[in-house]
């Protein structure tokens, strides 16, 4: 089983792999290699070299075969194992948990097509109930505190599979980067009783303003933030006060598949089709007041390197001013 | 003049450019092709490449001339200015600084040599001396909180001119990742009325235990952290409590620079001559309390690639036990 150890100065968790052997050549890792169509894993038909399904939109057919439109699988290598005792030891001063979780995979589509932007919005509508449905069902696990859902596409952005596809990682800890962000949002309301997501959303698509909006429809904006980590850096969040994604319903998933879908294009259009992290951030599963927290998706295009400076400091250069990637993406379509 | 902008939900700094019209065509970023020796910048003869030296040990020549071993200039193309005022400025909920600063290479040899690890441990420790006596230098202007020295060593770890060199960075804000591991430190300080690496250094190096220690000398340790966040990540920490690196000396210099470079040799040996990021953690120049901070050096190899998941939560997964990486390079050389 994986295990959790704990940083014992920042607090930081890591999912320590406890394989053992594992040789210093076997790195660059074990990724397996990009498939051609011809032996891809998450194609229709081949069902059978995936695990069993845990969901799947089928029109016809029994489950693990062809017929469906979106499938979710437990990955194949998992990081966290959902079977197990969530036990904590210590170490001297040192901390180590289980690593005990769910990592599944969302198989956006049954043919062989590498970029979501290339489904219709219909068939991306489909893909965000997928998530919601995945999410809401790991919440009744007591063991897991959060359910994050994220999609790596391209390869320098971290896919070993060409095949389109999402994944869903749930922990039993919250993790360093929620709580982070969870804590910043708390201590906002506690100074302006508000909301700070909704206070960004007002500025940010007020009169006169709009320099860093990409799009905005009745219930979603997109934007490049004001603080950009990366260049051409975009999130996209609901209009008005929406603590959990899962909770939404399709009327959400179908608005939001527009949007999310035309922001892909748009970033397709200016910076040929470039590798990207997108995550979804939501509400932890537990002990969350959800006056404060508003779900909203980050969008991070692979274009610059990370490196000894943003390792030792946190702190990001991002080389192109948020209202010029904004405009650019307005342009562009 | 570069732009610091606050993240108003994490209170993450960004270092934003504001020259305008780059263009999304610019991207992937515009880095200096790695240059061949014939043209390259950083080699003995072509001083007039590279801004005028704000130090040289040299043993004969003019400034500017060749006769220098190491050599520290401004950045040509810098992420900060050192000319400014520190102006704050609000935009709504929204946080601006001018971005003031200093932005230096360290150029580790007058030759055109690729890797820090096949230069003599005296001229390493000639390396280490200047990483100091610049990080003293840049002390005295009020205006700077932190001085952060790293490698980025390899184009995939963002080193974008081969010949070997470091960076100095020095910011007007407690970057976020140094206030979290002084924050931490000071928590368990707080605690126990210890220094949590001096306990770290104690339990890695005690009887019988010694399993994440790649090697010892009398005041340093070199070992694979508890809670590494990537495959056969290390650090070198001094065996006893020292919060400034760049109060060492001669001494601590010529020592440190033998454990370095063992420590390289190492991983390039098991390896493979991977690219890394080495950075240097050292107390903020001002507002901290000497009893809890411990300077150390902390290397990672550039093995995996930081994707989705590592983004949304701050939570790394790595496949290689830190038992086994040590083991690894123990018995490397």
């Amino acid at each position: 089983m994986p295990e959790l150890r704990k940083d014992p100065v920042v607090g930081r968790w890591v999912v320590i792999s406890t394989e053992r052997g594992q040789k210093p050549t076997d790195f660059p890792m074990k990724v397996e290699p990009k498939r051609a169509e011809a032996t891809c894993p998450f194609c229709a038909g081949r069902e059978h070299a995936t695990p069993p399904e845990v969901l799947a939109h089928r029109a016809h057919g029994a489950a693990n075969s062809p017929g469906w439109t979106v499938r979710v699988v437990p990955n194949k290598f998992p990081a966290l194992m959902i079977e197990g005792e969530l036990a904590r030891r210590g170490e001297g001063l040192y901390d180590r948990m289980n690593g005990v979780g769910a990592h599944e995979v969302i198989i956006e589509t049954p043919d062989h097509v590498p970029d979501l932007a290339d489904l219709s919005e219909e068939r991306i509508a489909e893909v965000l109930s997928a998530f919601r449905a995945r999410l809401n069902d790991l919440r009744h696990d007591k063991r897991l505190r959060y359910g994050l859902v994220f999609k790596n596409h391209g390869e320098a952005a971290g896919a070993s599979l060409e095949h389109t596809h999402a994944q869903l990682i749930a922990t039993p800890i919250l993790p360093k980067a929620v709580q982070e962000e969870i804590e910043g949002a708390r201590a906002y309301h506690t100074l302006k009783e508000r909301c700070v997501f909704c206070d960004i959303v007002e500025q940010e698509t007020s009169e006169g303003n709009g320099r860093r909006v990409v799009r905005a429809t009745p219930n979603f904006v997109s934007i490049v933030p004001f603080a950009a980590r990366f260049p051409f850096e975009c999130w996209i969040l609901p209009r008005t006060h929406r603590p959990v994604y899962e909770a939404g319903d399709a009327a959400q998933d179908r608005e939001l598949a527009g949007v999310l879908r035309d922001l892909l294009l748009r970033l397709n259009a200016a910076l040929g089709r470039p590798p990207y992290n997108l995550v979804v951030h939501t509400s932890p599963y537990r002990d969350i007041d959800h006056e404060y927290y508003h779900w909203h998706i980050e969008i991070m295009p692979k274009l610059t390197k990370i490196a000894g400076f943003e390792w030792g400091t946190g702190f990001y250069i991002n080389p192109t001013p948020p209202e010029d990637a904004a405009a650019f993406l307005r342009e562009v379509r």
